[in-house]
């Protein structure tokens, strides 16, 4: 079972069944292919962020009641560097008095439950390398977050048109053999390995 | 991938397709499995024909017209060595003058095809070891060369019902998880396993 160089990524992947509600077993001319539902989401929502944000075209979801975010003095110093990198992927933040932060508005597929835990890893992060992150670091950043915690998880059963969705979707991305972090999003096992496997020569 | 062990084989195997013609993907509570068609079918054929062969219940099949076949001096000798062991597998066969054999009936699954290969086999397996094959091992050996030769090979279209046949057999057998020769008739991929490649925890 080997990660796949993106070259060898063709377009006659077929899905055929999802392992556990989480990996899909696919077949293409190759031999197998499995593919980490959430690892391929996150691909696709990264990208397209990335493009959003690069035309200023972020979508928002407009909160019912602004919520409000308490934050730790080192958060407060992180929020004031990251925050225009926020607004650009679709959130809308206000600073209230003391360090207290209204949420009036969230990137459009973000769940609403994953809000107060995408803002806080943000701000850890930033705070983390604050000696130095590029503005451009940040976005992607905040993109991969922002990706991460929008991405349908694992342990989530797929109809078939959706696994079809994900893998089509997954394949005009700009890399669709990783996630953003690096960590593979399909893995092959080729019929030569399989031949292998079973003492074939 | 691994080689299985006998006592993980569940009974809930369900084929979800044939790659290449030749291996069933299938998945259980574990996670997936690969099956060697010919492996398998392999396995099922020689438990089938050691069980025929204890209760001299062999099936064969007349050929329309007798072939003859020609030994060589080595396979002569090798010949007058393993005619019982063919004989109670459904051979019939005559030794006419010289060396030649008139072979009248052959096993019945066995195809017309594979005849003298199945025999040029068996003669030079028992030729190499003459010096001491016990007549089990000898029994053993033809059974193996024989569910071989009959074997559904590689590179053939199975229908769904002729997967779920095969594994559901194959389940039956004595060793389920091996070929006649030892090898694996069944690989595994653990849903851990699958988990690992993805770098997940």
């Amino acid at each position: 079972m080997y990660e796949v160089e993106v070259e060898s990524v063709s377009n006659n992947i077929r899905p055929l069944y999802q392992l556990e509600e989480s990996y899909i077993i696919a077949v293409d001319a190759e031999g197998m292919l499995l593919i980490d539902q959430h690892a391929a989401h996150e691909r696709i929502l990264f990208d397209k962020y990335r493009k959003l944000e690069q035309t200023r075209a972020a979508e928002s979801q407009q909160l019912l009641m602004p919520e409000t975010f308490d934050l730790t003095p080192a958060q407060a110093a992180a929020f004031d560097m990251v925050a225009g990198e926020l607004e650009a992927y679709g959130f809308s933040l206000m600073r209230l008095s003391g360090r207290t932060v209204a949420i009036k508005a969230v990137p459009a597929d973000l769940p609403a439950s994953e809000t107060r835990n995408m803002l806080a890893e943000i701000l850890e992060t930033v705070e983390a390398d604050r000696r130095g992150a590029a503005r451009d670091t940040l976005r992607e950043r905040v993109a991969a977050s922002l990706a991460c915690r929008a991405a349908i998880k694992v342990n989530v059963p797929l109809a078939p048109e959706k696994m079809r969705w994900l893998i089509d979707r997954l394949l005009t991305t700009s890399s669709p053999t990783t996630c953003p972090h690096g960590r593979p999003a399909i893995l092959r096992l080729t019929t030569r390995d399989i031949e292998r496997g079973f003492h074939r020569p």
